[in-house]
């Protein structure tokens, strides 16, 4: 079975948890294993939202994960990017998983979000999805089923 | 079989929806029938982190619904108060439905918080929970476990 990382910083943004809810589930129905690394506080608002884990099984911290990470150790990472911090840390699972990438960028600033585009092409060859999201999760929800439909095929 | 209304505006904190989440399954397993009114931004993040329908099932506009609302429709109120608009919604749909009530308040500032609570004292007398709350839905979820702790007796 194919297996999927997503990585989720400091959730700040209303729309982080529905999103990442809706992203494990849909590599699940494509037929990954998905695991989630995340901090304390976002791995909080995933259980609190799915309290039976029905949209996500596998949770780990994210320091944890980093520490024993491997190159190729999953097929597929997809990272939440809204913040700095979350920007460097895709680069660096990035770089030691050297597997297919995807960063979803939102940020509300629309100067913010094209330097968190710009610090992602520069240091990364990901397939990037971005909108100024915070409350309306809609036109990343659309552009992730796109990106996903590819990996469908 | 019981009815509960769980009432939703504006999803500002990055913890409303996954406490809304929470608290819906949490009703159904007490054994009430759970209905939510939401904004329609609101609705989109439950649609998006519960795409299945695991957790939430019957969804309301939150302005249709109160065009609708009888006395004693319901047999418990469950309010996520966070914003002004949100405590008149709460203090509206209370004297309408007249039945048990709970006000979950949370918000950054202990300012704001104090004169949400104020207001909500002056105007009912509903049970309130309420926490400094943002990013960490636990100090909410302990108190929403207690406060349906009785429900269940």
């Amino acid at each position: 079975m194919k297996k999927a990382l997503i990585l989720l910083g400091c959730p700040e943004s209303p729309s982080q948890t529905p999103l990442a809810l809706y992203t494990a589930h849909k590599l699940t129905k494509i037929g990954f294993e998905v695991t989630v690394a995340s901090t304390p506080s976002a791995s909080k608002l995933l259980e609190v939202s799915d309290s039976e884990g029905f949209y996500v099984n596998k949770k780990i911290d994210l320091e944890l994960c980093l520490e024993d990470l491997e190159e190729k150790e999953y097929d597929l990472l997809v990272g939440f990017v809204h913040k700095d911090a979350a920007v460097s840390y895709f680069v660096t699972f990035y770089h030691i998983l050297n597997t297919r990438s995807i960063a979803i960028v939102f940020e509300k600033d629309s100067d913010l979000l094209e330097k968190f585009l710009n610090d992602l092409k520069e240091n990364t060859d990901a397939t990037l999805i971005s909108a100024r999201a915070y409350h309306n999760p809609t036109p990343l929800r659309v552009k992730i089923d796109k990106a996903f439909k590819v990996l469908e095929d």
